[in-house]
């Protein structure tokens, strides 16, 4: 039997549309009316309510609490700290007037004009720096107050004028935290920790070998004063930034006046970071992870884990089948996984088992179990895993199979996380030299990452970066890189650039 | 020992004032520098949190999914019904422009000008009938795809020109239903089914006794057909619409072409519905239940449901107080209280036992626990509730006291709801006759709510809100009206402005 892929075109005649597709076959989300904003549909929205909850129990753990501040930042606020506001300023949605007055025009239709014009305009928030500072600076005064261990849930806008789904909306949602600390080292030590958190939950939940690292100075948080970064490679081996933790120095508490009366008696300004992720990590989990069959969801954070389809040749079938898959699915869902009730799911729906089966690899469910009237009478049933192929089969007794569920998802995650491992492994090279990169860089079709050492100065950064248009992702953690890597990391490597001295390496890539 | 109350002024004195200090006091929410936007702060936070996740739960064991839709409305979407149009044009946001020069003075200053005027403006989401309207008819071919049954929880913005903090701000968080039907029946049942569900929220988990009922046509959503409401009565005798769910007919089907291909092969629009609860919820229960002393959480949603102050008089007493502070909280939320663990922590700051204690007075929690070297001595521990004089204590055996606690919770929501039911009961009065009414409503200093017969026309109704400052809130279900209403009710009523014939009651009060 020839392999027909559910997704055309596949990812190797064509990857950008091939991720349109994969969104759209799964029901993931859509375009809308509003320029560069997404629908995001409940199959796509379950993903980021289950990362939700996964994040937000971490953050609550280590301390931190949930807040909220206004969606609008008066221009004034965005002045105050320069390099953020040039940053941010054109790419913001300016509010101007409060209100529509509604006229009739010569048909009777109605049409809204704005009225009401803002003394001070607004934007709408491409983050909170600004707006949380504020609050900070007011809620501030001794050392007592510190640490301020806040986190937000919110809607941010950016105008992206080359928007693409999840990975790049003119609106999308996020997390953003903001902290305020008495000590450079105590801020430090906060934006390390978040960092920490977001590889984590990369590796563990999204089964995504994310790189950690920081950003170069041309690539930092505009502000900051120390950007980290996890840096994803997905299946076209380009790059894309799954999440970032900044420490911002004093430079934002300055601007905000956040000040505080230390032990001694002293006025000093805090520390301050912020740290995020978006659902952009929808769209990275997409292109690391999906197939020519469509979407294939990490376990830990699917929208269900297991579908049950029902096989219903004849209606007379019809009412024990369905009694013998809502039995297995009350079993599966009173186990766990990953300390959360397993997520299942019967597809009652008036269609055929073949379309439904078909439906849920697209959809990308991790487990799918299909009963009929000879399974019922054998006390049997056939499963089959999202990451083999669709014709591989397992027919066991269901005697006690509900309890496996947990294993099986475990082992699917462990799947996707070698497969992705090796992609990420067989894609670094180490160049140590500019012939190296240059001959890497034209052998390739794609674009493999190239790690090499690094001390260049920004102007050199930017040169290299404009000629093979790619960007520095990160200067990486070394206790963390590839074998492939780290065994040809000596001591006394020097600029492949510049021809310093260095132990500092740099990935260069092509990015979303 | 004459009482001191932690708040003032008192609600006596002068409850709007009460009502902004008890906020503060409590550390919910405060202005910002967005005008009439707030910022919501931890504490205040994490009832919304507790809220969303009762209702979410609710929400999708009635089969809703949530999803997400643009911030941004194009006008001429918002153009499409007329009604619905005019009803919220006085009050949105208008985003004008998408980037920003950011330009030097002459001072070194950076300053950001409004650029790139958009050919269409875009309202920020006063409500999603439209955007989400436009969604549904893209969704909707045949009736096979009904019904749609979508919630959001999301930010929206209404310019209010005279915000209250929690009750009435600029931009609130709330969740939108929003609903399509093959037919009017399950369309009607739908609306119902949320109505029921909200009240059924306000009494078990807010512990305030709503008045459900229908609002007049006068009162209705911009473009409804019908509107039903929960209404509170608050401490001032004030009405707050706290949840409303609508049933749009076909009104936005037509304007925005939801259509589908029924059964039988014909074309024919949908029924849709929708129906929210916002953060206005948090402002109602501070007014419905907070005393002199500050805020008062109902159980169901406190932010934190137990609090345990460790009194160390001599630094010597610490480690072993903490340590049975810490048994006694893991022991605690062991326990589960409306099928969630009990929320419980131990105040560790620096600071003394007596400041500590009325801090959480003011913050609401519903049991505070107090041990001290006596307590650990004896095996004791000595407990208070938040609804009861903080003069009452109660010292018992910390043995298996931990075990209680829900009881002891349940009690307190207990008596919140007979004493909020007790206020609204002792406040409304029937009134069938015009004098009756004017006679009830002269003799108030405070405003209770007259409920009376009702089948005035709209203009009647208008001319009687605009007299006498009020308006009609609801026309309430007779079922659950409290027993000083329905005792008086006959079978041959007349409306007590028209004189018509009517079994129809309507309750008029003062709003907030």
């Amino acid at each position: 039997m020839s392999k027909k892929n559910a997704i055309t075109p596949t990812r190797e005649e064509n990857f950008p549309e091939w991720y349109q597709k994969v969104i759209q076959a799964a029901d993931l989300a859509e375009n809308s009316e509003t320029r560069g904003c997404m629908v995001i549909k409940p199959w796509g929205y379950a993903l980021w309510e289950n990362i939700q909850s996964i994040l937000d129990k971490k953050f609550k753990e280590t301390g931190h609490e949930n807040a909220y501040f206004p969606l609008l930042i008066p221009l004034s606020y965005l002045e105050k700290e320069a390099e953020h506001a040039e940053g941010f300023a054109t790419e913001c949605a300016v509010v101007t007037h409060h209100r529509l007055a509604a006229q009739k025009d010569e048909n009777g239709k109605t049409k809204l004009i704005p009225q009401g014009e803002l003394t001070e305009p607004y934007v709408i928030r491409p983050t909170s720096e600004m707006i949380i500072g504020a609050a900070f600076a007011r809620w501030t005064q001794s050392y007592r107050d510190l640490p301020l261990l806040i986190n937000q849930w919110a809607n941010v806008m950016r105008w992206e004028m080359r928007p693409r789904i999840f990975l790049r909306t003119a609106e999308f949602l996020w997390q953003e935290g903001h902290t305020a600390h008495a000590t450079q080292t105590e801020a430090e030590a906060e934006a390390s920790q978040m960092h920490d958190i977001y590889e984590d939950f990369l590796f563990n939940s999204l089964a995504i070998p994310v790189i950690a690292g920081e950003k170069s100075e041309v690539e930092r948080f505009p502000g900051a004063v120390k950007t980290l970064t996890v840096e994803a490679m997905v299946q076209d081996k380009k790059a894309i930034q799954a999440g970032t933790s900044h420490y911002m120095g004093q430079n934002f508490a300055k601007a905000q006046d956040i000040s505080f009366v230390n032990k001694e008696g002293n006025q000093e300004f805090a520390h301050t970071t912020s740290w995020g992720v978006s659902t952009r990590l929808i769209g990275t989990l997409i292109m690391a992870h999906s197939d020519d069959d469509g979407l294939l969801m990490p376990p830990a954070i699917a929208s269900q884990q297991v579908i049950i389809i029902p096989v219903i040749p004849k209606p007379e079938f019809e009412d024990a089948i369905l009694e013998v898959c809502e039995e297995l699915r009350s079993q599966i869902v009173q186990q766990s996984y990953l300390g959360q009730p397993v997520r299942a799911k019967v597809d009652k729906r008036d269609s055929n088992a073949g379309t439904k089966k078909w439906d849920w690899v697209k959809k990308g469910v991790p487990i799918r179990v299909e009963i009929g009237p000879r399974d019922l009478e054998n006390g049997k049933l056939c499963y089959q895993l999202r990451t083999e192929e669709p014709t591989q089969k397992y027919f066991v007794e269901s005697e006690g199979w509900a309890a496996k569920v947990p294993q099986l998802l475990a082992n699917i995650h462990d799947q996707l996380l070698i497969k992705a491992t090796n992609l990420r492994d067989n894609n670094m090279v180490y160049c140590d030299n500019i012939n190296d990169f240059e001959a890497n860089w034209d052998d390739q079709g794609d674009t493999k990452w190239l790690v090499t050492p690094w001390a260049g100065s920004n102007e050199e950064e930017e040169e290299l970066s404009k000629k093979w248009q790619i960007s520095i992702r990160c200067l990486p953690n070394h206790d963390k890189l590839p074998a492939s890597i780290s065994e040809k990391l000596t001591h006394s490597a020097h600029c492949f650039k510049s021809g310093k001295s260095t132990n500092t390496l740099a990935i260069w890539a092509k990015s979303y």
